[in-house]
């Protein structure tokens, strides 16, 4: 089997979704609730960046299937499918902050082999394809490495925010942050890109969807890294993740999250 | 009295502390810990930003007095005082978030006359005299202005984090969370910027120092926000801290936090 090499195409989706998607950064938009629970908005810029990712990606490969967070799956069972998220951290964007970035992970036959992390704003790009990963930005270019770290007492942790778990979640993750040096919240994609980085330990969240997380799994992987489930499972499909960049430190928040 | 106009000397001073920390961030760095009970890191990059901040100033105005975290205080009591934070945000620098930044202030007899909040990284530049306030950076340059809101059920609000305050302190800050829209955590000096330029409505926060707001205010009061103590009382001394877009806000945020 030859895997094409996709890199210079996926750098042209970041940039044609990162020119569509800055005009919109830090000005008024119309905000939707996509649900009337949780509040969960949807920019303009969103639905504008998939769409011009899903025509590039049509108009070069047409038997790839897609998979997006506005406008739902076409071919999901193809050999290729990509995975798109415009705008993974929408209130991170929707308050100014420049920690939000555009995801895009490639499938090969259910196993996510290429992943990039843009942020258009800063001019950062994240990608890794589980073998290595790299870093291009104001900082110039390197590759990305984890760091060891040898036990919980001396890991920085990080979650979006423990107000998006329910109560029994956040009691479990609660036992994690307690055994934590340090413990920080917001971050949404950025997270897993400072973990892969080196600059942090551990990431863990729940109720991801598999565009939150699959464009992260061969950056966090590529740098040395681990990603699954609470349960251990593959992460690609999203749900209760943990990532951390030392296989210790993951086996140790695996055993206190599923603790009773 | 003639206020002198510091703009250009203020661009001089983050100029400098930018390239002085620049080479320090997402790199491995000694952290020390300036107290056992809390993790507080201070980094080599604070240390030699502050200093070279503080040699322009004293070969510029040997009068003025400066008050820095990393090297105390000299002449307090002079007529124009500078504040100085190198680097505001100290957690989100070793975790490689760029929401972190320097803060300068200059006080005239007490009071916060012009404050700048410098990212380097990014390239950003927030500054404010308490009649105007202006960004500029890599979407070029604009005056800074707040949002209207007219109540907590339409805000969002943000702290750095809820477990910096002390449980009581806590409680009342939950109050006023659970009356909002949205809260979010993390941010430091970026939330006041992204407060000033109309993104968000209300920052709250516990036990801050003098340097990590009196650099704020200026910009904040000249987008047209607000910033006092819980009390209500001026805010250039530290605290607790409330900043608000909407003046309506800010007074609806006072009563939650004073209620017993």
């Amino acid at each position: 089997m030859t895997v094409i090499d996709f890199t210079a195409f996926i750098g042209r989706l970041a940039t044609a979704s990162g020119e569509t998607i800055l005009p919109f950064f830090r000005t008024s938009l119309s905000i939707d609730n996509k649900s009337s629970n949780d509040f969960d908005p949807v920019t303009e810029a969103d639905r504008a960046a998939e769409a011009v990712m899903r025509r590039l990606i049509k108009s070069n490969f047409p038997q790839h299937g897609i998979v997006g967070e506005e406008f739902g799956n076409e071919r999901e069972d193809a050999d290729y499918v990509w995975v798109l998220d415009p705008i993974d951290g929408t209130k991170s964007f929707i308050a100014g902050f420049p920690i939000w970035g555009t995801l895009i992970a490639l499938l090969h036959k259910g196993t996510p082999v290429f992943g990039m992390m843009h942020q258009p704003y800063i001019g950062e790009r994240f990608s890794g394809d589980n073998g290595s990963a790299n870093y291009s930005g104001p900082s110039g270019g390197r590759r990305l490495s984890v760091r060891r770290c040898t036990s919980l007492k001396e890991a920085t942790t990080f979650t979006t925010s423990p107000l998006l778990m329910n109560p029994d979640d956040r009691a479990r993750y609660g036992r994690v942050e307690n055994a934590a040096r340090l413990s920080r919240y917001g971050g949404d994609c950025y997270s897993y890109c400072m973990l892969a980085a080196g600059h942090l330990d551990l990431v863990i969240e729940t109720g991801l969807k598999s565009y939150d997380i699959a464009g992260l799994i061969p950056i966090v992987t590529g740098a040395g890294g681990i990603v699954t489930t609470w349960d251990g499972k593959p992460a690609q499909n999203g749900g209760r993740i943990v990532a951390a960049g030392d296989a210790r430190i993951h086996e140790a928040a695996l055993k206190l999250l599923a603790a009773r």
